[in-house]
């Protein structure tokens, strides 16, 4: 599987509504990408101190489903509504890996 | 599903041997943790500009198995020998999602 992982830290900006509103829009893509194996996001179970806010987790057969999800319309209009304005920072990394 | 997901960039004293030796350390995980459902990590692919560097993806049935796994000895030993010598920073989320 091809793996695409996000971590987020949240702005002050960022509410438990805006989480349920981002989580909302998110379910809503395998739908409109079949390439999209499994998709995976949440917000931080609290358990350890210094994480991060919240992580996705997507996977693909390969790289070429991961372009499709990434240069998406509803993706790109889900980041500009529910992300970018409550975003402090974000850790990317894609790889590939043999399952 | 209880996820475990860990982004990583390295320092300059990283080297492609040193992800290699990681790689071979963190293949053994599984065996030694029953609880580890799926476990999945790899090197950035490339195709995005500011990424990390590497990737950690761990799934367990229920927050008790990820904590078996974050407090085991050989984690442990692969974290003080093949990851904490090589780490510039790391971002970490633990989340639940009902799959």
């Amino acid at each position: 599987m091809f793996r695409h992982v996000v971590t987020f830290r949240w702005n002050s900006e960022s509410s438990p509504e805006h989480v349920t509103a981002l989580k909302g829009a998110l379910s809503g893509l395998p739908a409109i990408l079949p390439d999209l194996r499994r998709y995976a996001y949440g917000t931080d179970a609290g358990i350890n101190e210094g994480n991060y806010d919240f992580a996705v987790v997507a996977e693909f057969d390969n790289a070429e489903g991961y372009l499709a999800y990434r240069d998406n319309d509803e993706h790109a209009r889900i980041i500009q509504t529910f992300i970018a304005p409550y975003l402090d920072s974000r850790t990317v990394v894609q790889f590939d890996f043999n399952d």
